[in-house]
């Protein structure tokens, strides 16, 4: 079946492309919200669930042995923009462990244009502390150390590192994760296509820990409150999931992952929501999100003006006209 | 209507994402070839047409006053990196009409990741120059000049130069060019969006010469045939089009645009091809372009396997290993 258009970009007066997508909203009794497109398909997460993949962390103790608060805690949860305040905070977070960089698995890359243009400036070049996922694999790195379990190996399907994040991942969604949809994400971890509404049923139970142990419902909400009250941390200089959170401080978490995934809840409406741009184009499903959630919020005006602002991104020219833009469509009115 | 998907994004053994597009291959008797989805649907070229647009270089004979070979022709129709040799290459042009960088008005971008990095290192910041359409500005300069033509402005509609780019799309593709279907492009200039496959037809009379004037088929084979020569001044280190057109040398001219466009033309064979996916994306009018020449020169087996592996690139993790891959669907057999 055919997802439908729901963004469109504009040069002058003609829309040049457009992105597809599904969106699934789930609210904490399990029930279905809103969906458009088909929210069964099976859509790997990638990044979109690091705070479930973080609730090991917490859960096992770590956390607390190792006296993270809110920024680590954001920080295990981000796709980061390998700026000086995230390379740092990494390298901290190792620290407390008693590691350094040469523990992350995650391999190297060149960070944003503005810290890679200071790296270069410096004479310097990125190390894993740099991989917008250092702050995950510190986090996982800390939650081996603290557990007694040998970290070598620890992206790998079946190390018990990974063992526990698929737990609660399966948990958490309630959608089986095992080698038959598994594949490699690009921090070198198992990643576990399941359907996308799935992540919109675990981001309700996330937000409202329904369902949850008294353990994992305080776990989560510490992981959404620590992400929400550092959104720099967990994005970046210009990053859209910064400027969805800090739309309403404390009252949205979103999450971006790679090729066009959200999740992203709203706790005090007991709601998750999961979508996918299927191109996987992440300007598509920045619009999606963006509007979704002014939708969600519209009855606080000026919440969903900011977010509807948001959802219409300026297309420029290289010297900085506006000569389009994109925008939602109806399908998501 | 809804554009066929053109190609799959695979991680492990699940389709992570896809893409759609049209594609349209005329014949230079103006005969449709091989359609694919909507080729009626308009589309703006942007940059996959500056072969086109640099016929006024040739005809207004600029290009022979000032000493203009296969590599400044070349670049006239490049989108290059940003690259030393491009940026050079680009001030020896300006310098023959006794003009520099500051007569460009394209605005200047960071180039491509290897120049950034040796740019950043050597502590400096990028010009005009290093825009990837510094080669067709100074085209359009060096036409200026030659021509008495006061080339402040020049980047405008209605301005003398887009006006002769104008009038040569026009007449090249055969279809109207007007204020009703244009808007600015990247770098400043007007770009028209009309049916996809008026720019099949074009590319199919630029490589053979039919219907044009004697000196109008001269232009438009020196202007391929320098592409085709000089394939890295039109592109770059590790690009797709160089490629390409690496593939069967001389025999092949491709050129891609923004918002994921092709046009390209195989002159043993008459033909004209223009494809547009829909989504905007690069990666997947890439293996598009690839697929489509992989089938229309399958007669030689040797290039056809080589088109039909650049069809295939690779998904990596951030370690350089292969997780995933592209490739055309069924609808490119």
């Amino acid at each position: 079946m055919s997802n439908p258009v729901l963004v469109e970009v504009t040069r002058g007066s003609v829309v040049e492309s457009g992105h597809r997508g599904a969106v699934s909203v789930f609210d904490a009794d399990g029930k279905p919200v809103w969906e458009i497109g088909d929210t069964d398909r099976p859509v790997f997460p990638r990044s979109a669930v690091k705070a479930i993949q973080a609730l090991p962390l917490v859960e096992s103790g770590a956390a607390d042995a190792y006296g993270f608060g809110n920024r680590e805690l954001a920080l295990a949860c981000a796709s980061h923009s390998g700026e000086p305040a995230h390379v740092e905070l990494a390298r901290a977070m190792l620290a407390r462990a008693g590691l350094d960089k040469t523990a992350l698995e995650c391999g190297a890359h060149w960070p944003n244009h503005e810290a890679t243009i200071a790296l270069a400036r410096a004479g310097d070049v990125p190390s894993a502390l740099h991989n917008n996922c250092s702050g995950k694999h510190a986090g996982f790195l800390c939650t081996c150390v603290h557990s007694g379990i040998a970290h070598q190996g620890y992206v790998k399907e079946g190390h018990a590192q990974q063992e526990m994040v698929r737990d609660a991942m399966q948990s958490v969604t309630g959608a089986a994760h095992n080698t038959d949809n598994s594949a490699v994400d690009g921090c070198s971890i198992p990643t576990y296509a399941v359907p996308l509404k799935s992540f919109a049923q675990g981001f309700a139970r996330m937000a409202t820990g329904r369902g949850f142990s008294p353990e994992r419902a305080k776990a989560a909400k510490r992981l959404l409150s620590a992400c929400m009250a550092e959104p720099f941390l967990v994005a970046g200089t210009g990053k859209a999931d910064v400027a969805l959170m800090q739309a309403a401080p404390g009252r949205i978490f979103v999450k971006t992952g790679a090729e066009g995934v959200y999740c992203a809840a709203l706790p005090e409406l007991g709601l998750g929501i999961a979508l996918k741009c299927d191109d996987g184009a992440g300007r598509g499903a920045e619009v999606m999100i963006a509007a979704v959630l002014a939708k969600l919020l519209r009855a606080d005006e000026a919440v969903a003006a900011r977010l509807t602002q948001l959802a219409h991104p300026a297309v420029e020219s290289r010297i900085g006209v506006k000569v389009g833009l994109l925008r939602p469509t109806a399908a998501l009115n």
